[in-house]
C-alpha cells in the first residue's frame, strides 16, 4: 500500500521518536517480516528505549486481562501518559480474537492518541515470537509510551520469554481455572510481582484467595526483605461500574512494585536480565537468518530432509555437517572488541 | 548415583535398544543436562526411530488429557503394545504436578514394565523444550515402544512445535472452556486429526458440540478429499466404569486416522514435516552451544550485557559483532558433501 515509502532508516526512526503512528507501524511490519532492515532500525531505536514502565499481564484465556487492561489504559490516560499495549494472546479482543462485542469496547481506545495498541497475532513468528515481541516493546517505549503494557496467555518457553520482558508482571487468576491454577502455582507464581484474583465475585473466590494466600505465604520466607507479591480480587467486568473492584488497588500495587524497583535499585537487575535475555533471542534469530541466507538457492534443505527420510543420515550428522560450514573452528571471541563498542 | 557408569555410547545405545530403562533415563538425563554426548546417543539411536505410531494429546490443563492418556495405556496394553509417555504439561499428573489422588492413580502404570512414562517437567529447556521433547520421543521409540503419547498444553509456539512430533493429533476440548475455546478454534484446531469433547456429562455440552461440528464442516470444504477430523464426545472422569463414554470411539478414530495416514501415504508427509522440524530444532540448539562454547570463560558476555546496559551499544551490534567472530562470510553449502551421507 504505502510503497512509495523507500524506508530510508534514519528518516523513519526520526519520525517514529517524534511519536509518528505510522512509522511504528511500519517498523512492526518489517520487524514480522523478519525484514534484514528490521536490526538496522532497532540499532537506531535502541538508544531511546529502557526509560518506559513495561507491565506484564499474563494468564489463560478468559482470565479478564483485556478488560483489566482496558481500566489500566484509562486510568494512565487519566494521568495524562501514554500508553502502548503489546497483546500476544490469540484470544485477546486486542488481537481481535474475542466476542464481537468486546472487541468494539477495546476499539474505543484506537481513536485516542495516545494509546498505541497492537496484536502479536498467533502465528507466523516460527522460533521468533518472543525476539519479535521484545522489539515491539522497545519500538512502543522508544515512541514515547510511558507505560507500556503486554498481555500474555503465560503457557510455554515462549510466554516466560516474554513475561521476561516486563518490570512488574502481574498474574491474573479466576476462581474457575481448576487444575490450571496447579501449573500456575508451580511454574508461573515464580515469576508474578502482583497476583490477581479476577472474577472474585464467582463462587469459590474467598477459598481461592485463602489458598492463594498460603501459596505467597510460603514464598515469603523464602526470599526475605525482597518484594511481597500483592493479592488483589478484583472484578473487571461488570454491567454497572459500581460493582467493578480492585481496580484502583492494582494500579496502586503496580506503582508500588515500580517505586521499590527504583528505591532497591532492583530495577538495574530487572533491566539486566531483560538485555541478557534480549541478546540471547537477537542472537539465535541472526544466526538462522545467516545460515538460511547460506542454504538459501542450493536446494541442499530438501535433499538433506529426503536423506533422513530414507535414513540415509540422521538430522545430529547433518546439523555438524552444515555447521562445519558455517562455523569457524574453535572460534573465541577475541580479548579486544572493535573500538566502535568501546567495552 | 549411577556414577560408575562410563557412559560408553555403543554400550548404552545397545542396551537402550533392548529396551533398558535405565539406559533410556540415563539418556533422557544427558538431554535434559543439553549434554554434548546426547547428539552423539541420538546418533547411534536415531536410525532404530520412525516406526512407531506416535500420537499426539494437546489441550489446556483440567481438560482431562492424563485421564484420556490413563484410558489409552490400558487399551494398548491390553492389546500387548509397548507404550511410551512423553508429558509436557506440568499440571499433569504425569509431571507429579496435580492432586496426590490423581498421581496415585498414574503410578499404577509404573509398574507395568509396558509403559514408560516421562515428565519433561516445566523449567530448564531454555529454548530447547520442544528439541528435548523430540529427542525423548525418538528414545521411547528406539526402547521398542510401539506407540508413544505425547502431552502438551497446546499453548504457546514451543508447543505448536511439539505437536507436530505427533503423526496423529487429538485436540481435547471441554464445554467449561469459556473464552479459551475461541483460541483453539482460531489456531490449533487446523492441526487436529482428531477432535474430543471430554466432560460430555456436563452442562452445555451438546450446544458445545453443534458449534464444534459447524467448525469442523466448515474446515472440510477447504481440503477436499483429505481427512475429515471425527468429533468423539468422552467421559474419561467418572465415579462408575459403566458412566464411561466414549473411549472405545477414541481408539477407533486413532487407528482409522494411522489407517487412513499409511493407505494414503500421507504418512511420508507427516514423516518429512517431523524431520524438517527436527532439523530447525537440533540446529538452532547446536549453533548456541557452539557459540556458548566459544564464549565461554572469557567473560565477554557480562561485559557485552554492562555495555547495551551503559547504553554504549546495542544487542543488535553485539550479536553482529559475535557473528562475525564466529561465522564464516558469505559461507555456502558446497554441492559435493562428505561422502558418508551419500546425498
Amino acid at each position: 500500500m504505502a510503497k512509495k515509502t523507500p524506508d530510508n532508516p534514519d528518516e523513519m526512526a526520526q519520525k517514529l521518536l517524534a511519536g509518528d503512528r505510522r512509522a511504528a507501524a511500519r517498523m512492526i511490519t518489517l520487524i514480522e517480516n523478519q525484514s534484514e532492515k528490521s536490526s538496522q532500525f532497532m540499532k537506531l531505536v535502541y538508544p531511546n528505549t529502557g526509560k518506559s514502565m513495561v507491565i506484564g499481564l499474563t494468564g489463560s484465556g478468559g482470565s479478564g486481562k483485556s478488560s483489566l487492561i482496558n481500566h489500566l489504559i484509562r486510568q494512565y490516560r487519566d494521568q495524562g501518559k501514554r500508553v502502548g499495549v503489546v497483546a500476544v494472546d490469540p484470544s485477546s479482543p486486542f488481537s481481535g480474537g474475542a466476542l464481537l462485542g468486546d472487541r468494539i469496547r477495546f476499539q474505543a481506545h484506537s481513536m485516542d492518541d495516545g494509546v498505541y495498541i497492537r496484536s502479536m497475532g498467533s502465528r507466523g513468528y516460527l522460533g521468533g515470537l518472543a525476539r519479535s515481541t521484545n522489539d515491539v516493546v522497545r519500538i512502543m517505549e522508544a515512541m514515547g509510551n510511558d507505560v507500556v503494557i503486554v498481555e500474555t496467555l503465560g503457557a510455554g518457553q515462549d510466554e516466560v520469554d516474554i513475561i521476561h520482558v516486563a518490570q512488574t508482571c502481574v498474574l491474573v487468576l479466576t476462581p474457575n481455572m481448576g487444575d490450571d491454577i496447579q501449573a500456575m502455582k508451580a511454574g508461573i507464581m515464580e515469576i508474578a510481582d502482583i497476583i490477581v484474583l479476577n472474577k472474585a465475585d464467582l463462587d469459590g473466590a474467598i477459598s481461592c484467595l485463602h489458598s492463594l494466600e498460603a501459596t505467597i505465604q510460603l514464598g515469603i520466607s523464602r526470599k526475605e526483605g525482597s518484594w511481597t507479591p500483592p493479592l488483589i480480587p478484583t472484578v473487571a467486568s461488570a454491567a454497572k461500574i459500581e460493582d467493578l473492584q480492585g481496580i484502583n488497588e492494582l494500579v496502586k500495587a503496580i506503582n508500588d512494585h515500580q517505586e521499590y524497583l527504583h528505591q532497591s535499585h532492583a530495577i538495574d537487575e530487572v533491566q539486566t536480565k531483560r538485555i541478557e535475555q534480549e541478546l540471547g533471542l537477537v542472537f539465535k534469530d541472526e544466526v538462522q537468518k545467516f545460515i538460511f541466507k547460506g542454504l538459501k538457492g542450493t536446494g541442499k534443505k530438501q535433499q538433506y530432509i529426503k536423506a533422513i527420510f530414507d535414513g540415509r543420515t540422521d538430522p545430529y550428522s547433518v546439523v555438524e555437517e552444515v555447521l562445519k560450514t558455517f562455523l569457524k573452528e574453535g572460534s573465541k571471541v577475541k580479548e579486544t572488541i572493535s573500538s566502535k563498542q568501546q567495552i
